[in-house]
């Protein structure tokens, strides 16, 4: 309605890690563009990341998830509208339709509208006592729940699903993983290097089926879920905890006539443009090509949506950023070990036919006679011929995140199995030992080479 | 005198890491090998980094610290011979002098002799009281000793000494640093870098004395140290504890003809090979070209020490293994942080006349709302033209071992600020934060040089 025809209108539809980002991104870039956000939620910018530990009881209330106040956003000239859906995008008219006013015009469109979980398509999905866990409200509510539940059960062992199990044991919940997959995260890692994991879980109390399908979910004459039914029997439950696929929400642009990509998502440019002109998405409603295999992949954290929805914020206020190939740096606490990765794992690489040479070891991350010296395993896959790293998955006690970092900057620039043979490394007593880990795997596989 | 005319006779100098990293290089290289180690200790293989924390109570005894027992090495067909320095060393005759005894013959030699303390040129160096730490058996008399001491003057804050400063703080001793630099570690740091570092030991009751010669060591009646002298007046103390720089020992070999290089060690090439024909160098005996400036350096760690051992246990075997120059990251526990860097330090690349563009960031380690997360302070440094990395500073509470190895091979590979500033890195909150440190640092760069 208010004619502002000087500055530029940038609407943004999605105010998680992706919106916000986009929205900081475009304020940068352009002070005086005019910038409004949607979201259906009734908050913005939290860290839904940290719900599990809040569920888990390490982190002691959801109040500290959020990371900024309303009034914060407001004062950098950022206009969030909560419990606001967008229902329709027109890219001709550069309108969208918000409730039942006039249409909004804008002259860039950032899309954010991130994932749903892939639901259950089994009798009883409706029950009573089934967690989706996505939104901080809803997981206040669940989190009172949790006081009464005695036996959960989490389907499928994704990242997520790898972390409630661990927060729901750390609760004393008799805890279930119902996995189809033969052993946890098993798109991203080998059965030998999350065996440790499993192991602690079942030290915790946990009950693991993995090979196993869900086939129903079973309530009590309320309505309340009392058990699900699986190909491994059924198994008595108050909770079901929803830890699926995530499904990239592209309804709302895909009914613009955005293109939607191979793995479901947004297909984009490097400037996260969609197919559409003056339409950028960025986070999980989008897809974004691997490094090493150039296929197109969805689903990455919540540091990869903040990036993605920064370079779209720059571009649609009229800068000009590139967003790189990924190469999935992941970690996690699962269990009492941290298990992390990059790329592809050995499994993965023989399923797509992807030739490899690997290397592994098992080293400690101090001093072998320095208190709380911990193990440190590391495998690596590389290029047969020219040794460039393609992968690497790593389990142990500290510091897989940062090797997780390292080793995906050196799969994104070419480092060889040669040159992480020769690394040099910190070696001091409380914090490094002698011979660092990543070093002592690349020597393996060219000893195994003979080279 | 035996006469084992078929097999490879090698002899090496000095039971330290280089020494033993040599010695088990060699038998992994020639099976048949017959491979003899001198010392003029009572042991090898043991960690003299673990001193300081033997002293400071972190690590419980002594007994640790040893790598292998005497039987091991025998076991492994190494010849070691304890409490036996050698001579001298003729290199036309190819045989050393052990002893009174007649010359061993060999075919190939490795010089593994150290380094020492650059001691103190001031009257009063003879006194008792005056700890030189290096060898283990003294070690242990000397801490029996450290039972009695109120008072400690810790002379020069290279890495030893931090250590030093730091273990005596913890064992309650009134400890005073003193050094001839603006501030600790100041041929490897910037001042605001190790500002948190010099802080925290004075909360822990430690007195920094800067910018301050030693002038005199002054004794008691009954030859016992009682007080330094200093350009900044006489501290009173029990102790002196000697961490000035590591000199290179190269006074057997230089005896022998073997070049010294500028930096004062053992000249060699990329095989460990010194200018003696049949004779390698390696640890802190020899002197390394630094990857960046090409300048010839000495006095590194324990794992270089190992490393280039066993560089020179391999070729002097009869195999074939290069070394690469260095880039030395270090890292160690200093007070409460830990501190580290790759290469050039502000300080260091200007003194040099290296020109520069930097970028630092105040980062976390976790997730700001996760339980102990710590600050991570990186500052980067890189050429001002294409942008690689040159040098690194961090200092924070955990994760700098896995970053400072990092960006070494970030410097080794020629990777740029542009690379960091758009690395992926792990987001969990347990582990990692939203924003690497290490990616927030390389994007202050470029925004400072407006790109």
């Amino acid at each position: 309605m208010a004619e502002r025809t000087s500055s530029r209108r940038i609407v943004i539809v999605g105010g998680g890690a992706a919106g916000i980002g986009a929205a900081g991104a475009a304020r940068g870039t352009d002070r005086d563009a005019e910038i409004t956000v949607y979201t259906e939620y009734e908050d913005a910018a939290y860290s839904p990341c940290g719900i599990p530990y809040v569920h888990g009881g390490e982190i002691p209330d959801f109040a500290r998830l959020f990371l900024g106040t309303k009034e914060q956003y407001a004062d950098a000239g950022i206009d969030i509208r909560y419990r606001t859906p967008v229902r329709a995008i027109d890219p001709r008219g550069r309108n969208v339709r918000v409730g039942d006013g006039p249409p909004v015009p804008y002259d860039a469109l950032v899309i954010a509208t991130g994932w749903d979980y892939g639901r259950p398509d089994v009798p009883g999905a409706d029950l009573a006592g089934i967690y989706y866990m996505k939104n901080i409200r809803e997981a206040m509510r669940w989190h009172e729940v949790l006081e009464e539940v005695r036996s959960a059960v989490v389907l499928e062992a994704g990242p997520l699903g790898m972390e409630m199990v661990t927060a729901l044991c750390h609760r004393g919940i008799e805890t279930h993983l119902v996995d189809p997959g033969p052993w946890a995260l098993s798109m991203a890692t080998d059965p030998d290097i999350v065996a440790p994991v499993e192991e602690s879980w079942r030290e915790m109390g946990a009950w693991l089926h993995f090979n196993t399908k869900l086939e129903a979910i079973r309530g009590d004459g309320n309505g309340q879920v009392r058990a699900v039914a699986t190909t491994d029997g059924e198994i008595p439950c108050d909770l079901v905890v929803v830890c699926t696929h995530k499904e990239p929400r592209t309804d709302l642009g895909a009914a613009a006539g955005l293109a939607v990509g191979s793995a479901g998502g947004f297909a984009v440019d490097e400037t996260m443009a969609t197919s559409v002109p003056g339409i950028w998405a960025s986070g999980d409603c989008a897809e974004i090509p691997h490094g090493v295999s150039n296929v197109p992949i969805q689903g990455l954290s919540g540091s990869h949506a903040y990036a993605q929805g920064k370079v779209a914020g720059v571009n649609a206020a009229g800068g000009r950023r590139a967003y790189q190939p990924v190469y999935v740096p992941w970690a996690m606490v699962a269990g009492t070990w941290m298990i992390g990765g990059v790329s592809f794992s050995e499994t993965l690489a023989t399923a797509l036919g992807i030739p490899f040479v690997t290397g592994q070891a098992q080293g400690i991350s101090r001093a072998r006679y320095y208190p709380d010296v911990k193990p440190v395993m590391v495998k690596l896959l590389a290029e047969p011929d020219r040794l460039r790293l393609i992968g690497a998955q790593m389990v142990g006690g500290e510091g897989i995140k940062e090797r997780a970092d390292f080793l995906a900057m050196a799969v994104r620039t070419g480092i060889t199995l040669r040159d992480l043979a020769t690394m040099e490394n910190v070696y001091s007593p409380p914090i490094g030992a002698l011979n660092e880990p990543i070093a002592l795997a690349a020597q393996d596989a060219l000893a195994r080479l003979g080279s």
